[in-house]
């Protein structure tokens, strides 16, 4: 039986969209549990996690607290997958790696936010893979795939088929590394990649794409390791 | 020294008003702190707990896992209290009465969210007046007292000066219990409030109100035992 | 497979009657689990939290403590439950909701006692029922059923086949809440069965009775929800 | 300023004395507090331990499970001292040694019953005399001091002014173990005073012999280690 | 199925021996798993416990906190266990006697170290037996049985095929108690042994002799309780 | 009064030199403490951290789990300097950030190991600076300050006055990540220091230039930020 690591983009949570994108994507998960597949959803701070760190910053409050105030939002997005799945997930949001990989054994979908300040929900994901001994990490993003640039800044940016570890590290090594502005894959959640040699796929965060990502088939961009 | 505990609306941390309602705050509760107040306080979920209810009702979550998720939108609410305050503050939320006794013997301010479902943030509250025993307990909400009735839906509603106790828990009989629609003191907050007569004043949670209410200045609705 | 909350009443485990009433119930609990009904057991404080509570009252002690001290007692009285039904039950007493629906997906007989402060076990049970999405909710009382009034009290009181919750909650408006006295299903646990139309049958706390109502036989009196 | 810790005898909780036995102990507590004695109390089980004891094991729960529900109920006995000590006390019962630490750090007055099965409350007393560098143990049992023999049971019993740890332990080699039968200082204690030298006391638990045990003045029985 | 808990003596974890040693082991355990054998194992502190508690007691650290620093040693050699074992353990290391009895409900090996200051690992082992009614307890260490005197220091002492527990605490009550010297099976763990009758077999920590004492083969010294 | 963090290198907790470099910097905190210094003690793992994860790593364990172990092991070093510091120090070591913030408002010397995988003792020193606010971080490792090139490799290696983030994150850029390999500052904790602005000094971790370092005077390596 596979097991997945999904990490469920922030963006899926945001109000204007929410009521919309979480429905079917519960379905899927469910789906996917139905034929055997193993999940474990990382969800993304999103809207919530953005507004709170903003204000937190104007008044004055420290990063790491900030990133705490993050990881907290991101698990009430969690709280939704696992309330939304009702008897298909572990019933509770765990906090720690040793906490998932408990929850693991039950056999059920289980749903997690973030764990400790210093860590992108991605750096999160991928300790998940690292630690449960996952087939694939899927990073559901706001985009289709890794490109040559932003392609929300730029229009000539070109969707890669596959990029290496390395190739994106250099691209991210620029990353400023403030609360909420984690983007992609972070440099830790690369290394983890890197250093375990774990398949990775950055998809949309859309059912179609995610279920292909799932299944194996062609879809995002593959991160080779090498 | 005195106690009060300061239940605050979840109203002043709506998005479209928490950057200019929370700073003066913050302010004032430092103030009272170098007076020598002992405050404890303790945040409503507001726009956040209602939002992620809202959805989490659509999308099939029961009652008590919402009201779970509402009380953690509230500690969210709370960190904001906590970081803002910087080293007046306690460092963390703590989520059991026992951990806010415990961290009231430090001497400085301590935020609270909610503590289990089941429960308003008023009866949290209350039950912290009470543990703690506190000299006052200053419910501070979006109106500046309680009313003959609704003041928002009748216009010939009266601010009272003072009302009992038995005479609240009639007008708030009838109310529904759904997570996300406790209002002004809700029965539990209420009975507690009477089995330990606390000291109680109702006031608009605006930073004038809330001082004098502290100061045991005329302000407000004062709930009387008897 | 059905899921049967079933709140014990205090008075099974009064020192004088402990002996004769504990091993039948625990006898008929085994019996159900074989049977393939998922059970979860809600002890009340009974005899020892009363002791604690009015010697703890008497010296001083704060009313929000005194619930914290009930709710330990129970605590004691599922030790008893777990420890007796030995490889029937989860092995340890949860202290939390999500602790309860952690333990529930292992399989086994869930025992608890109280949660946290200002609920009784009443409303435990409730909020238990909902979180697991129970198919009932069996209040094992030291009545048959619900009467007209207080059957120890009052000779004409007459038993009651069902009850609508708006009727039951005009009853018990006038109840006083101080740590011990909760009494039949409370206004807090009314108010969950009512918000999630919990299907709620209140009996005697003997094997019969409490099998008669886990198998959906008729007994005691039920409570409707409209 | 000095640091002891008083192991209060179970018997002081017995419900036929405790309305009498109980207060005059507080008082003592918060008047050595005020001259400056930092005191940790800890419960025995008392009544409640042995009669929940009793009945667990006619009904066939393992010895590590009753050793459990009897550290739980000194633990309600403890409750009483925090409740009763109001804010002399640190707020809630420790239940690790490590938490016993922390709490002393505080200045107030700690409470504790017992921590994990396989240890009496005596050891535990012990352990923590070790753990918090305590000048002085004070075993406040139902005798007072050390005899002979057993002074229940054999008239020609005689006191000991001081006994050496040696000795002692010839006394109770032959002590059986069984959840709620341990008596004195047994060999678990016993080994922990000698290893770390504490100097130890055993005293009748009343107020004049505790507060003559605290003060450093001649009661009871002394244990030498050499 | 039969339950059986295996203390696994600190000296296999000792660095010089540790890559050879281990591997065999995890080898065994995996495939007395798969033949259906219930295994819990508990590392014993070796060689790391030894040194931290040595350097310890050299710079004023006392005993309660050298045996804290004792167990979490031990709980690293667990550490090894669980990772070693992958998917055949549960994947974290429990800290007290419920967490072990919670961690096999679910039905994989489990591995502990220590629980709390004042207990030998030995102890341990023998209140885990007695907790999840174990069928076995095998004790692992680095001779091949109980011998009439210690063979590292007695070329003329015998080994026994089996040995009563009264005998055997004969042998061990002058045993000296300080942190990280508990030899063989200490007092506390064999009143534990004898309290509740456990089966007992002392063998050499080799997988050929753990083999055998999990199978029932005559091997090592069988502990007589009567 | 100033808060300092201060990072200790593993290697100072190494079997053939601790009993020879422990003591005196043991008396130097104790003495800065005394000053008026608040200190927050980061131990790194060392050689015991580094035995397990080598070994851990030929066994098969993945590297989420090492760096659980390595994080473990450099907690129990973190348990020397709590013991050793005796009333000094807060008596456990806490396992959060947020245990962090709430241990240092008691006013005694912290210490701590590591917090959650994925992160080195380099970034948690890092985020409790954030965390608490502290005036300075001090990086006392087993160079003497940042050079050129690896001083253990290149004789030519020249040592810097100061060294930007930027020029740092350059050097530091292609490290690999792998449990037990962190050296320096690494990236993580880099960025922590740069998003925060933190008051950084790297020094040879011994009682001269950690005591330089915390009084301000020259000594090592300053990082800036700019």
């Amino acid at each position: 039986m596979s097991t997945t690591v999904i990490k469920i983009s922030g963006s899926v949570f945001d109000w204007n969209v929410i009521g919309g994108s979480l429905p079917p994507l519960l379905d899927l998960f469910k789906r996917l549990h139905n034929e055997g597949h193993k999940l474990i959803l990382v969800a993304g701070g999103g809207e919530t996690a953005r507004k709170y760190i903003e204000l937190g910053r104007k008044i004055g409050i420290d990063e790491a607290t900030l990133d705490d105030i993050g990881l907290k939002a991101a698990r009430l997005n969690a709280e939704l997958l696992v309330g939304g799945l009702r008897d298909f997930a572990f019933p509770s949001v765990p906090e720690t790696l040793d906490g998932v990989a408990e929850a693991v054994t039950g056999g059920k979908i289980v749903a997690v936010g973030g764990f400790h300040p210093g860590h992108s929900t991605n750096a999160v994901a991928a300790l998940i893979a690292e630690k449960v001994h996952a087939n694939l990490f899927v990073n559901a993003t706001d985009v289709d795939g890794v490109y040559t640039s932003d392609p929300k800044k730029d229009v000539g940016a070109k969707k890669l088929e596959s990029v290496s570890v390395s190739e994106l590290k250099r691209m991210l090594e620029h990353e400023e590394m403030r609360a909420g502005t984690y983007e992609l894959l972070d440099l830790v959640a690369l290394k983890i990649v890197e250093r375990s040699d774990i398949k990775t796929v950055v998809v949309k965060c859309d059912p179609n794409s995610v279920q292909r990502a799932v299944l194996g088939r062609p879809v995002g961009t593959t991160i080779t390791v090498n």
